[in-house]
């Protein structure tokens, strides 16, 4: 099972690679149909150019069909066909032939990774560029270079997708994604991917809780969602989660929300510490991504961010390195696996109270050893200890942490002791 | 006088060590009487079987005369007048003849242990049994065995005691043990016994609070007890010992109350902490004996348990092995002068408050080197620094443990303090 | 700059180390007359031998003209006007002629340190007393010596001085130093003269808070101005400083308040830890010092000490050899400096709030950069992090500590985001 959701999150992936996602224009629209397609209940908004939100406007619409160079010799360079990192993102059009030393201040190579191409945009300041590998630029000869991007910039929309799937509570969990970077996987793909395949998992089952999913382009996504549905989300959001770079196979990381210690935050901490003891752990201080909305005073959503290897951490990060190698069925399947167990405690997560005084009689149920020996009270032991700590105020999930076990062990116990009308629901 | 204490201590142990105790029955009652003699004051109950207490109720009584088995041989085997523990508590009454394969199903040994006989219940399924130290049991020939136990099980009550030393405040401090375990010796003569003599010693002297000390059988005596009296303990207990394994000497143990926090965790964890710092500290999660129905939900007494080796935690538990020889005269002292340690520090412990604004002039009062030398000041350190916390809000077990030291080393200079109208109490 | 006002700092204890100070006196008061001279606005009182104040009462005023022990052979010891350590402080006039063996009982001299005088007073019992090196004392030879102390103790006054340096607010920084101890630099000469830089710089620019800095004498002068002054006080203090032992070079220290989580805690420890992070952190249960005062129940007032190497942690301390070797113009320009940064951050501390949802857009205001590249979010990232702390709640002191960044390397940031109105003060 755990294999297969894999392979089909990285074939998800692979569908998706290729196209030229930015923050705005038809490679999102086109990216967030094919989501549409495995959610069939996603709907898509549109935001006109010029809305106000918050200290923002929504900008242009940019969309491309070609760019490339072509050097003195009649090369074809930085072929937009080849990689859309090679053109920066909402760049203007131009065509026109410059000499090297003009060209080259609208380059932009990595030296210390004369391999990469890098990820460069400029969405609020208008100008033209190129993304190239450091050892191709070291090439070029001096000579003029015909430069043409064949772009658009103007008044259209922002696109985003919003998925609910009501559950018994109107009390929501929260998925925000993001889905505005062109071909790279890890940075930004998997978070998408994921959380598509989180949101078909959920689709399938009953759930205690609503969860609301947003695919968005990053940061102005964020504050336009926000700037729209912010008294709503403050009163419905009991745990949120920002995926991203949750498909490499090298770690996980955890990075907090701003208080560090939302109900999200608690979920988080305990799955990681029980799958993956080494994860690693980041203060908001460090964050990017759509924490920077969602924790912002005001805001003060409860939303912390599960990882495999985190932004900024990795030296693919945001240059053409970040493939569909780095990223595998295996990375994405680990960091699916983790979210939903992390789901599964929140939904399961509930205070009980035990219904008698005193230990109950648990052998004449059947549940103690009839004949007392010297390790006869082991048996029972987390049974026992999860009726001396349903005391009304301890959820569940605060006892697993007291017994230091997986909430999950506990579960089969907590049944049965429900069954036998030892434990109650606290109202 | 400690060690006179730790004699005499062992020599009642010895009184009761051959006694077959069990949680009702004569033996219980037997072992209690010797008890009396030494506490005059103690009065016992009788519990009528069927009784109901919260989500139990009180077995039928269990008594034994004679027990053994003859081997195909002859020999008399597992004979009862030779140790107790060949018997399986509660044993159903036989007398019949049974082959080898028939009979095993009614052995109990531990392989590990080949010489320890080990100490098997079952209290609540009407069963009977052997117990026999693995390496005899393996000298078993085929044939038929003769099983005798002469024992019976009927409508009777199970007993307890109880003794109540009154202070000059009704607020109480708890000692609950049990008796109802045959010939071992840490666990359990080692409890009673010391209960025994700290209730001595508390008969003797002037006391701040009311002194409540029950000897019960373990699990439905407290139970039971819990039953009859839980909203006056709950009014009245501000600090409680659970006393079991109390008199081996090899270590000391702390086993928290649920909350961990309360006046009898905070003067346990004082004195062990000065005494021997290298005590085993235990959480609730690891608890068996009483404090499983003091702390359980709703009870929520603040019942610590002080112990010397940890019921489960040294090899001779619960076997034959747990002897005269584990317990020793010192064993038992070091107990008990703990004990006696921790009820002191409750005794004296108070919340004081300065009299004067600003250091008082310790000098004019002969408490304080008039000429001043460079180390001067080091001579009052002691003294300045309990009137510099003695703000009304710390008590003096807080102090001496911000100045991590001894209470009992802060007395005499608290009584100077007082004398000297320097220091008062809060009200 | 930092270099003169050390070598101007050391100047000045120059000139006041010659004179013999004592708790009361001409040489108190010559002193302050001294600084006087540095601080036209400090105010000098006088309070009368006698007066109540609390549980102590003003002493009578004493003065010493000339001392000496005129030994067998003719040869003038324990001169006061080689060092005025030589009498005991506050010794009766004498004028006779003893045998060694009496003389011996009113010598004091300190075995270890066999070239150091000590340091020895007795303010409160009447006695006469000279203080000698201990290889001094070893020559004496048995004959009569003649002893004379031309002192007189009298009903007088206690002086100490007062500076109110007014700030734009009511509330109080508190600074509290000690000026009566005779020709020693470290303790104290360094307190009373980083006092006067500190005042003197404070003097010259335009504060927030109201300052009040005091000139006492240890203990008795505490008590005599907290006696008259304890409601305005805790009224009006939000955090003070003892300074004393601020002038050699060997470390820093730190001593809490009572409480020890005061905004001058916070905020010494703040400069500490990224100015001198191996600097000593003391309990307030090892003090000395007029924290013997300021934190006492009642007083409760938020004092810490700042010191370079504690009273009673170096050799030299409360001997001869505590002298301006020890105490340096780097060592004192170090305190003062500690001392200005505290200031600094306590002026400078504020609670401020974001004046708008989500981040706000920093490109258009040219804060951030407009091409996004790899490591662009890093560059605006303190920024970025005042702005999601600023919710209202934190302080910038606060905010420094989550972010583990010295507060003064916010302020340009802070001031910058402030000018465009994205962070505001709450009021």
């Amino acid at each position: 099972m755990s294999y297969n959701i894999g392979k089909e999150m990285h074939d998800l992936c692979k569908v998706l690679f290729p196209i030229c996602r930015s923050i705005t224009g038809n490679g999102f629209r086109d990216s967030l149909a094919i989501i549409n397609e495995h959610l069939p209940d996603l709907t898509t908004f549109e935001i006109s150019s010029g809305t106000k939100c918050f200290d923002w406007e929504v900008p242009q619409e940019w969309n491309i069909k070609e760019a490339y160079i072509i050097d003195p010799f009649g090369k074809k360079l930085c072929d937009f066909n080849k990689s859309n990192l090679h053109v920066v993102g909402y760049s203007t059009p131009v065509n026109k032939d410059v000499p090297l030393d003009v060209l080259q201040n609208h380059l932009y190579s990595l030296p210390d990774q004369p391999d990469a191409i890098p990820y460069v945009t400029s969405y609020y300041n208008k100008m033209w560029g190129f993304c190239i590998s450091d050892q191709e630029r070291k090439t070029l000869k001096k000579g003029n270079y015909k430069v043409f991007i064949d772009s658009e910039l103007k008044k259209g929309s922002l696109t985003y997708g919003e998925l609910i799937i009501n559950g018994k509570k109107e009390d929501e969990i929260f998925i925000s994604t993001y889905l505005c970077h062109p071909s790279m996987a890890n940075n930004e793909l998997s978070g998408p991917v994921v959380s598509t395949f989180l949101s078909k998992w959920l689709s399938s089952i009953s759930n205690n809780y609503t969860y609301r999913i947003i695919f968005i382009p990053e940061t102005i996504g964020a504050i336009v969602y926000l700037s729209q549905h912010l008294d709503e989300l403050k009163r419905k959001v009991i745990a949120g989660f920002n995926l991203t770079c949750i498909g490499d196979n090298r770690t996980y990381s955890y990075l907090s929300s701003r208080m560090g210690d939302s109900l999200a935050d608690k979920a988080a901490l305990h799955v990681l510490k029980h799958i993956y003891p080494d994860f690693n752990s980041y203060s908001y201080s460090e964050r990017q991504c759509d924490l920077r909305q969602y924790g912002s005073p005001g805001v003060d959503l409860p939303v912390c961010s599960i990882m495999r290897s985190k932004y900024g951490s990795y030296p693919e990060y945001h240059t053409s390195l970040d493939n569909l190698n780095l990223v595998t069925p295996d990375g994405l399947s680990g960091g699916y696996d983790v979210m939903k167990k992390i789901i599964e405690v929140i939904e399961r997560n509930q205070i009980y109270r035990t219904t008698v005084y005193c230990e109950p009689n648990l052998g004449k149920r059947g549940l103690y050893p009839t004949v007392s020996k010297r390790k006869s009270a082991d048996k029972a032991r987390p049974m026992r200890n999860i009726l001396a700590y349903s005391d009304g105020s301890n959820s569940l999930l605060d006892i697993a942490n007291i017994l230091d076990t997986p909430m999950w062990q506990l579960m089969d116990y907590v049944n049965t002791l429900c069954k036998e009308r030892l434990l109650e629901f606290e109202k």
